[in-house]
């Protein structure tokens, strides 16, 4: 008799990620003791092994809750009786800077890299799931920020750290978080669910637990599905048009005449809107501005600077900078 | 005084789209009688005369509900009382044929560009809002079905008709349906709410009144206008895509061995993925797959013969067709 079918699922998905990694290397499992970061903690300790390879698990205690320092001490009981080994806990210190979700996984992903860093990991497994995936893709859709951010978490991604840079995968990104919660009873493994995961203070929660479940009762079963199917659609959008738009930006700049940057308007004329709207925005913030205050509304006043031009003086930038055109060119130069 | 400001605003991005018709010509407003295109009319027999323009005015009686044909003539009273000349409806019969909603749609379409035609009008205005365009995301995100069906109702369309295209324009999809029914109040103007528009039985009506709701309630006010600003944004990089697709096509497609198609696979290679997959696409429809059934399966499929070839046989494709690999080109031809 096989293993339960939501075993096997995860399983197979952790298999073929590690089937990419250099024999005899080490795979660092991320775990949270949640079902979803557990029942992967749990494939990796199976398959590793069979893939050569060496499997730890490293446990991160964020102090934001009371007893979070006996919890991690679970999780790392939990890992070692899997077989993972090292396993260990990370206590970190969050700030709070920009929001405490941002400075908790800020805080999370620091201390991954160096974890990675210090036992020479070639990578690190995530344990996020399609579900966390369509939720991030409708966090980034009621923004309304672009491609980019509807294109979700990617499947693999390299981090710069400080002895170079640390891979992190996501293998479950196409299996559900229902599948998990089998997975891990199939496991005999006991799952911890952390209160954060159900307060609704919390946008993701709201999203969760309200935004997809009426999502899913109107449109039809399938949509965290879809909203997945979608996000890795965007995302290959994403690459290209933001890879088009760096070589463009390449050719198209010039610095000979004394100001710090220069576009060719004709060459601007020519890119397809998508391509020139992304070589604005990368020239306004090679120029200075701060990406993250650079909105919509001044790449499309650069874009009128190029495309309806009937003398428009300039186009005010945040961080003190101005696009103005001037013989041909879109310059930009302190206000 | 001036004019109430939902008044103006509609005026406003009425004015915009009628800068760019020529002079002289007639422009036609297409009214259901419900307050987005009853706003729409208003706005148009207002703004028409004043940029040198002729406006008329269409209403479609779709028959399918009792007494649409009395419910018809109250809106062509309303647009002749408007100054819109001609005002005329037009019955049309809707067979069924692909869901209601589509078939609605279809005889609608083929009704207005009858008229259009007839007429000789310039343009025909439809009353689409902010709101529409976010329900059309909302609906296309949950079918996942990609970066074009994301991109919602273009601002601006033609439509091939048959004494040759037909202009339609959207000039509203920036404005919201509140402001609609604060601008007919103002102009003393009694919308109709269509019941259908209340009828949970349609996916767009839940969308509506559930989906969209709950999304503000969760994520935040101002939701509609970032699916719109997103729409925008993704219509933007399909064109682009859509573009880059159609011109490595061509550049890389060849038919001199006696097959169907064939496309060079090292050219194939080059493309980002985001856009060979446009190209497989393309060269799958051209060679005779029905685009309804071609899915991403599929696409994705033809993409491993390109970047993950090892020995395949072919690839099965919808319409008796088969793709396979053979010295360096992807062949199509029948089962």
């Amino acid at each position: 008799m096989g293993p339960d079918p939501a075993v096997a699922a995860v399983r197979l998905a952790v298999r073929r990620v590690l089937a990419d990694l250099p024999a005899g290397s080490m795979a660092l499992a991320a775990c949270s003791g949640g079902a979803d970061s557990l029942a992967l903690a749990g494939a990796l300790a199976f398959e590793a092994p069979r893939a050569g390879l060496h499997a730890g698990g490293i446990t991160i205690d964020h102090g934001l809750q009371d007893g979070s320092g006996a919890r991690a001490d679970a999780v790392v009981r939990t890992l070692a009786d899997l077989g993972l080994d090292p396993a260990g806990s990370i206590a970190v210190t969050v700030d709070g800077e920009g929001g405490m979700e941002n400075a908790a996984r800020n805080a999370r992903y620091a201390a991954l890299d160096e974890a990675a860093d210090r036992l020479g990991a070639a990578a690190v497994l995530l344990g996020h799931t399609r579900d966390d995936q369509a939720e991030t893709v409708l966090l980034g859709l009621a923004r309304g920020s672009g491609t980019r951010s509807l294109a979700g978490m990617p499947a693999a991604l390299r981090r710069s750290s400080a002895r170079g840079e640390v891979l992190y995968l996501r293998p479950l990104l196409e299996l559900d978080r229902a599948t998990m919660r089998r997975a891990c009873l199939a496991m005999g493994l006991e799952p911890w669910d952390d209160p954060h995961n159900d307060d609704p203070a919390y946008t993701r929660v709201r999203v969760r637990h309200q935004a997809l479940p009426v999502l899913e009762a109107t449109i039809g079963p399938g949509v965290a599905k879809a909203l997945a199917r979608t996000a890795q659609m965007l995302r290959d959008d994403a690459d290209a048009l933001d890879d088009l738009a760096a070589r463009a930006y390449e050719e198209l700049r010039s610095t000979e005449d004394g100001h710090g940057l220069a576009l060719s308007v004709d060459g601007l004329e020519e890119l397809h809107r998508a391509v020139r709207t992304r070589v604005l925005r990368m020239a306004a913030v090679k120029a200075g501005s701060p990406p993250g205050t650079l909105a919509a509304v001044h790449v499309d006043a650069m874009d009128r600077l190029v495309t309806a031009w009937h003398g428009q003086r300039h186009v005010d930038l945040p961080g003190g900078l101005r696009a103005f055109r001037r013989y041909g060119r879109l310059l930009f130069g302190p206000v």
